[in-house]
């Protein structure tokens, strides 16, 4: 059933947070709260050169030290074919995951895992860490994409041999991949051009901050059977690499998820689950391993950084005739950066009649990257707004009026392939005309940017559970962690149909025995897929109501009608009788069939795409080169918002790490490739005082694919923030700044050279 | 779909049990190896009195001790309006049990809980337990159930009037309820009879004797979750029970359920969960409670003692044309004895024209009594089984040969109400004549003993879930905790429906708020009931799995067959293609719609009653009392035996607590109502010097209502040990003993006043 234009009376509401008091309160049992009796200590041993061949790894020391049961090398671990899967939110190679969590041969970047040791306490882990002998034949590295693509670049990869080029290379190099989107005759289109800007851009790799360092919990049983306490963004996920990188049966593996502290894409992979039961299987005991802050900078992903160069070519009236861009991501030590995002989502926001796209996937020796919401999009979406500012300013053209005229809509293919369905990114830009910080006047020393930003979200396979309980509550369970309020918005999508309050619906996460295989928790997908699973399992048990209903009355299932979480005699021939509401029905279930319950899974399509826009008004210290942002409004389509609070925490979110990414983040490495800012102190992401209320105004175009018009909400608003500041930075200063982060030292050098 | 005729692959083996490493290993987790981060201890201020009005409880002194954190009374606790509800296995009032959990008003028995105390450790829990101020009013006690019904006892409950009586009383006494079988016209019956024997017999409560005692662990958030780990034979029941005696929803609390050190009836109620939820409501921490095994015996349910008198009249051929019998079963503190399966299982064995059953429900000062295993049927079949061999005796009759001439066949019209349908008692006692014990010759200075039982068994509300995990293994979840197996014999039957092996199927027991309402695991339902739901769900997966191959074939389902976990096209025009197993089928699910799932929630109707025979051989020393179990072989109809070694396991574990029973196990109070042997070393269970190798002989006469033919099979192996036991010392050494337990100075002093 649709739901878009019936009269809503739970979703689009505002309940109280299921999941708030508990994290206000420190309650919330996150990964790393879990202990178990007779558990050990896991620590992991890490690579201190950024490239190096491992010539031997002599663990012998370390398991003599009292206290010690079990150190894991690559050689506890099977080896993987190299083989390509779509899984997660990205290509997933098996054997690059193996080698990224268990280095095997050589050591591809700074805190790569070599060995990793189980101990009765951290400190003897840690002494034993020391004990271990490795002996290094350390190779050149190479941190810059540029400088990986180079010819004489060390090679990381023997066996790597870029895809996507036609003849495919004979000598291995750098380059993993070469996507190519091409629409029309981009060079024609330039020809017939007015005007056309040119620029080059970069950005630095970002990590995704979250506050709770990966940890983990396992036990792997004698007879086989393991289970795993973790956080992630999809405890399937985890079961499945788990499964995958040890050779085990997914039916032998059970895990639970904990409640998460952040993810944003970040927890899509494995990193110490299946070397905590490779140690458990070793010793036989419960192993529990935990980052810190450094390891989870030195180790895990962040998203790329790229370099990038744009062209957009336009005819007078601000007609873009002609665009092209140029991408080269990095993907840290393994093929796998973001790049297909990349090259899509930069001109999808527009109709253009000509695009040329080429992007290159560039491994270097860093981090694995990971995702990192919206992964690929603000990368890209940074060059081309930036661009098409410089282009509105070439032009004397108002921003907004630019982006009006070359906007996407319903019916415009896309240069990569599929054409615009039910978008709503002119309904956004109508927002940004009628609100009151796009019409008020820029402030005196101050500069207004204006940026956009598009993410396609993605469906895919989700399962729920609704269960009646004896006295008419309800408990809907989800495989789905929640990084973003999905327990509210689900249980509220089911409190909906069932036509009763949200509190009367509790949602929880089951575990990965308990309910259906659930694709992880990204892409924006589980408002939409979960919820649409949710929704119809809601769906059959009102079917399911109706029908005791009838059968408690002896009359027809047709004749009853579910309204306002009862039954009714529906139709002039039903009789008259009390309605039935969902506690009495729930009592007297043992009577008409049983317990009242339904499971659904979905592999849910339709998934509607995003749009936004940021306006963003910044001043700038031309003493320090300090940037403060002084109002910031995102505009978003959010096709319904079910829980606006969390729609809006979501929206300021995203803007808040795209601050930090324009203004602060970065990675600063040393000649030897060693990170030396591992650590909140010397990487700065945004706090408190950085940052203002940033005002979230929900635009709600319905996607007609999810029974109540919802789209995915959570990646888009971190794709604008960047050229948002960076044309406010134009606007308010006089200078373009190509490089991020837009940071102090950067930005006084560029006002420096401007008024030199 | 009905599997009895088929042949089968993996029902009636013997796979590796799935829940025998962990246990052996030390590896399960039972409830009292969870732990909290900020877990405070809960411990309880018991009765030292039998029966007192509580005049006052001071708890100022125990809360101003440092480290306390809550302390609880009845005052916490709403008071609970008088209800009688039939939930678990017998009539349930929340008034009652609210009152057992934490006494209001009156101590009722030593042990009855009367305060609770939170505080950092076990140590300064029990000082603050000191500190607790008390005045009681010490009032009479009363103990012995006959000594309850006299007119002068003194009376427990003010409010309490017999039910089952006309006219209603109008003056409360300890009898709680009368219940009145009839069939036929006994006292005619009785004038008819050739010969007539007359007894009298008693019976001691026994405790369950479970080796894990009660515990939990349990924390209330500020926003009323409610989340509780516990040991339980129903974490439904919990949850249920929890939310009735604080006024909760249902939805807001999450039940977890650990392993099960053994329940056997006794874990049906709550006694600690409600208290430990009270106590971290108050102070806002997780708590934990554990019994002492002290605690257990004085203050957890043990089951009814009784006094009986029976008579039998029968032809001299052996028909029997009448039986009469009176029981009356001790209750506990609180109304709620098994006095009517009491009243229903003695004779419902037999074919008898004319019974006149009446037995009496009587409230005392003692622990109210819990279920276990058949609960009521051993003490009535001791005294009905006992009779039957005095009868046999008189008649000069084999004791085999009374029961074949008076079974109850298919057809047998019971004399409680319900008829005898595909019940294989005949085939039973076919069985024992034929099996080499019974033909075996009775060794010299033994005596040979035959007795027999019968459990109606139950059905009711169960849940169960088939998960299709990507790589084809399965995981089977359902609401039953697995106190006998079930998780192998769930598993095997959805292996069987599957056809795939066992191994590729994992069962779990998922928490409440993951899988649909359960019934509690007791009255023998799980194998049946809950294996029905998870059959049911294994089917629809079959189904799913062939619309899945259809799809992907491209011909209609009905083309499609499901054989040994593969799809192949059927009949002559499905066309050819490659047979798909289940792991293909389920690495492209998300092509053909998805996970494979399914959740099934049944109300089972149709448990196949069990009935059993038992032969036992003892010997006798005249010196010292002392009887030795020389032979015991227990024949039983189990329906179908889905893994028997688990059967034969719940057919072993009966008989040996049935040998304690008869021979050693009872509670010695003092004249002040104190129980005076609370501990393993004096209330002496059996060990495994005591009991010889019990054969088990499995009769598998399907019941036709279960898709495999399953009966329940966990209560009937209890029921006859007592009696056959005492037909055996009867015929050893010449005296009829009709009180248990039969210890050695019982046997003494009968053999002493028998010799003159």
């Amino acid at each position: 059933m649709n739901y878009i234009d019936t009269s809503l009376k739970v979703v689009g509401t505002r309940p109280i947070r299921p999941d708030g008091v508990d994290k206000v309160t420190g309650r919330a049992v996150f990964a790393a709260d879990t202990r178990a009796a007779g558990m050990l200590w896991g620590k992991v041993l890490r690579s201190p050169h950024a490239h190096a061949r491992i010539v031997s790894i002599d663990t012998s020391k370390a398991e003599a030290l009292a206290g010690v049961h079990a150190v894991v090398t690559a050689a506890d671990f099977p080896e993987i074919v190299s083989e390509e899967a779509f899984v997660g939110e990205g290509p997933m190679n098996f054997r690059d995951l193996s080698m990224n969590c268990m280095a095997r041969g050589k050591a591809l970047y700074e805190g790569h895992a070599l060995a990793a040791v189980a101990a009765t306490t951290q400190e003897i882990a840690d002494r034993a860490l020391a004990l271990i002998d490795v002996q290094y034949d350390v190779l050149p590295h190479v941190i810059d994409v540029e400088a990986a693509m180079a010819d004489d670049a060390p090679v990381l990869h023997d066996d790597l041999f870029t895809a996507g080029v036609d003849p495919a290379p004979t000598k291995p190099s750098n380059v993993a991949k070469v996507v190519t989107f091409r629409k029309g005759d981009a060079e024609a289109g330039f020809a017939e051009a007015d005007v056309i800007v040119e620029g080059r851009y970069t950005t630095q790799p970002v990590h995704q901050a979250y506050i709770e360092p990966h940890a983990c919990m396992a036990t792997y049983a004698p007879d086989g059977q393991v289970s795993i306490h973790s956080s992630s963004q999809g405890h399937f996920m985890v079961r499945a690499y788990t499964a995958k990188l040890l050779g085990l049966n997914l039916s032998n593996i059970r895990v639970n998820p904990a409640e998460i502290g952040g993810g944003f894409g970040g927890k899509t992979l494995v990193y110490l689950e299946p070397v905590a039961v490779a140690l458990s299987r070793k010793c036989g005991r419960t192993v529990k391993m935990q980052m810190t802050r450094e390891e989870v900078f030195r180790a895990s992903g962040p998203t790329s950084g790229a370099a990038m160069e744009i062209k957009i070519g336009a005819k007078k009236d601000g007609t873009i005739v002609a665009a092209k861009q140029i991408l080269k991501y990095q993907a840290g030590a393994f093929p796998g950066s973001p790049i297909g995002p990349g090259c899509m989502c930069g001109f999808a926001m527009y109709d253009l009649p000509n695009v040329d796209v080429v992007g290159y996937d560039v491994v270097s020796n860093r981090p694995k990257v990971a995702a990192y919401r919206a992964p690929g999009a603000p990368i890209t979406s940074f060059a081309v707004e930036c661009a098409l500012d410089d282009l509105a300013l070439k032009l004397d053209l108002d921003p907004l009026t630019l982006r009006e005229k070359n906007a996407a809509k319903n019916g415009t293919k896309t240069h990569y392939g599929p054409t615009h369905h039910n978008i709503g990114f002119t309904a956004v830009l109508d927002a940004v005309k009628a609100h009151p910080h796009w019409k008020s006047p820029v402030k005196e020393g101050q500069g207004r940017g204006l940026a956009c930003g598009f993410w396609f979200n993605i469906g895919g396979e989700s399962s729920a559970q609704v269960h009646v309980n004896e006295d008419g509550t309800v408990t809907a369970a989800t495989g789905s962690p929640d990084i973003g309020g999905s327990r509210a918005s689900i249980g509220m999508m089911v409190a909906e149909v069932l036509g009763v309050p949200p509190t009367t619906v509790r949602t929880i996460v089951a575990d990965t025995a308990s309910i259906g295989f659930t694709f992880l928790t990204g892409g924006s997908r589980v408002t939409f897929a979960t919820g649409m699973a949710a929704t119809q399992a809601a769906e059959k048990v009102v079917e399911d109501l109706k029908r005791r209903a009838a059968q408690t009355w002896e009359i027809p299932v047709e004749a009853v009608e579910w309204k306002d979480g009862k039954a009714y005699p529906a139709g002039s021939n039903a009789g008259a009788f009390e309605p039935l509401d969902l506690a009495t029905l729930a009592l007297k279930s043992p009577r008409t069939g049983g317990p009242i319950i339904a499971e659904v899974s979905v592999n849910a399509q339709g998934a509607g795409p995003g749009f936004g826009a940021h306006i963003c008004d910044v001043s700038v210290d031309r003493e320090t080169g300090q940037v403060t942002i002084e109002r910031y409004t995102a505009v978003q389509d959010v096709g319904k918002a079910i829980h606006p609070s969390y729609v809006e925490g979501q929206i300021q979110g995203g803007a808040a790490q795209g601050i930090g990414w324009a203004l602060n983040e970065e990675y600063i490495y040393n000649d030897k490739g060693q990170m030396e800012n591992p650590g909140f102190l010397d990487y700065r992401v945004p706090v408190a005082s950085d940052v203002p209320m940033i005002e979230a105004v929900l635009v709600e175009v319905p996607n007609p694919r999810h029974p109540f018009g919802a789209r995915g909400v959570g990646e888009v608003p971190i794709i604008p923030p960047m050229a948002a500041i960076g044309n406010a930075i134009r606007r308010a200063a006089g200078v373009r700044m190509h490089d991020l982060p837009m940071s102090p030292p950067k930005l006084r050098a560029a006002l420096d050279a401007a008024s030199g």
